[in-house]
């Protein structure tokens, strides 16, 4: 977490750019490129990920903090497209970026090692110790309570890494059990009360710890609620762009340094070419394009971006 | 939800073999044997992997009617454990066995729809049609709501594949979450009350529908209640075994014709070569024996199992 601060007050951009692998986002010259040069479909379709992917990294790295790989979509690849993602976290890696993995992840907490380790830690085969995938932070499901947590925030402390866990999602029908009451207070109220506790176990990095939470920009008042009852808690907000939300509808995510919030924009920066009506041959041009502007529609509503003293 | 009800009722056995990849459930002599053949531990890991469960479902393949694969275990080994994931998933598949993945995959709809076609369904790859990893039936996480299961429901009715949602689960700290009230509901309660209403838009199998729960074998109470007020919503019960629970706790999750649930049990048939104290040669023929045994374990308790007229 204390990574990420630092890159977003660095480029003054508080924003993330969600590397979703969908193959209707790539150009057809680098999907035609990869199929004539594969037989197997989905190394095909692992080579134009990582094309597209490296060239999109390549286009933002100076200007953006951080992506985030988005795992269902590399899944739908199957094994070529999670060799496509830790091949895309390398590089992100190599490039100084900060790499959320969206994974979603939970289980009971012995998986949960399994997953802490996979994604942000490291792996003993035998002896040997090797890095699955090697990402800075996961997002995560709270639904099983502490010990479906626990096990991440050891990594946490050791490695520098953090979590981001749901606390009130973008999609429409996040209030069907998000919105219930429990007493006083909404199962969202009630799980960002959960990441303060387990934050509270973590490293303080420029006052925030190392447990995020998952806040959409599609709920702006709750987003505003959350910041002011969980203030230690750095949120990760997705929904702007193609979901709807604007930049006024993320402004009070932020704290009075400009901080506490990254917002993800997938979309609208994978797909700028094709609302720029182009063949796709400046996709990383205009994908530079679009993080700038995002960057300075949310800078214009925010309080500049200061490391607090 | 059809072939697995029609495979328990063919084998009397309502029982998964939870087919979790740790190295450490895999004799010597195949990690020996893996690590001298692969320079890249990873690939070392996976080829072990693919040894062991190819030889642990050879062994019980005629008398277990499902195999529950853990993706955790997998994403630890890199890609190179996906790749022993898809290869698992086939070679089940070649048996006649139904395979789930326990992934407790969850997102919005548009993501989602990925997580159903990269699990369940197909992937579109420039015009080829390809199976991503092919399992029978996943393991969600009902969170976010409709929007995130939607996705799943088509697929689950075009081509016969079924999904588990987490309701009330096996570990300690479930209840943080899952046990609080929302108005006369509990949690789990509420999202079993989902299960159902998500059911009803499925077919019908044998009186149960295609969206399953996962509800503990530690917390037998709530699974006799959960028995009585979901009774079309099948179960997948892990917790049996390693994690505590016995044939006595489960007994209450079936019904009258000895269906409505399938019991889990991951570490006491994976490493049943370690509790008979042998060096791991015979890890398969003492898998075998566990599975018969659990088998035997099970029917002492509940009615005896047959399909409904």
């Amino acid at each position: 977490m204390k990574r990420l601060i630092e890159k977003i007050a660095e480029t003054k951009a508080p924003i993330v750019v969600g590397l979703d692998s969908l193959l209707d986002y790539i150009p057809q010259h680098i999907k035609e490129q990869a199929m004539a040069e594969n037989e197997n479909p989905f190394d095909a379709a692992a080579q134009a990920i990582i094309t597209y992917n490296k060239a999109i990294i390549d286009a933002i790295c100076d200007i953006v903090p951080a992506i985030k790989p988005q795992a269902a979509y590399y899944e739908l690849y199957s094994w070529q497209g999670m060799k496509a993602l830790y091949e895309t976290i390398q590089y992100a890696e190599s490039k100084g970026m900060v790499v959320i993995t969206d994974g979603k992840r939970n289980d009971i907490g012995s998986t949960m090692t399994a997953y802490a380790a996979a994604h942000l830690g490291t792996t003993d085969v035998c002896g040997k110790t090797v890095e699955a995938f090697g990402a800075d932070c996961l997002t995560v499901n709270g639904y099983l309570g502490s010990d479906g947590i626990k096990p991440l925030l050891g990594i946490c402390n050791e490695k520098n890494k953090g979590i981001f866990v749901l606390v009130k999602t973008s999609n429409p029908s996040s209030g069907e059990l998000q919105d219930q009451m429990i007493g006083e207070k909404s199962v969202y109220e009630t799980m960002a009360g959960m990441c303060e506790g387990w934050g509270a176990e973590t490293t303080n990095h420029y006052g925030y710890s190392a447990v995020g939470a998952v806040v959409g920009a599609t709920y702006p008042a709750q987003l505003k609620e959350m910041r002011e009852k969980a203030p230690h808690t750095f949120f990760l907000v997705p929904g702007y762009g193609a979901q709807g939300g604007g930049a006024n509808d993320v402004k009070d995510a932020f704290d009075a340094n400009g901080l506490g919030a990254i917002i993800n924009n997938s979309r609208g920066i994978l797909t700028a070419w094709k609302k720029a009506g182009t063949d796709g041959h400046d996709f990383a041009e205009q994908a530079r394009k679009a993080a700038l502007a995002m960057r300075e529609d949310i800078n214009s509503v925010i309080p500049e971006i200061k490391l607090p003293q």
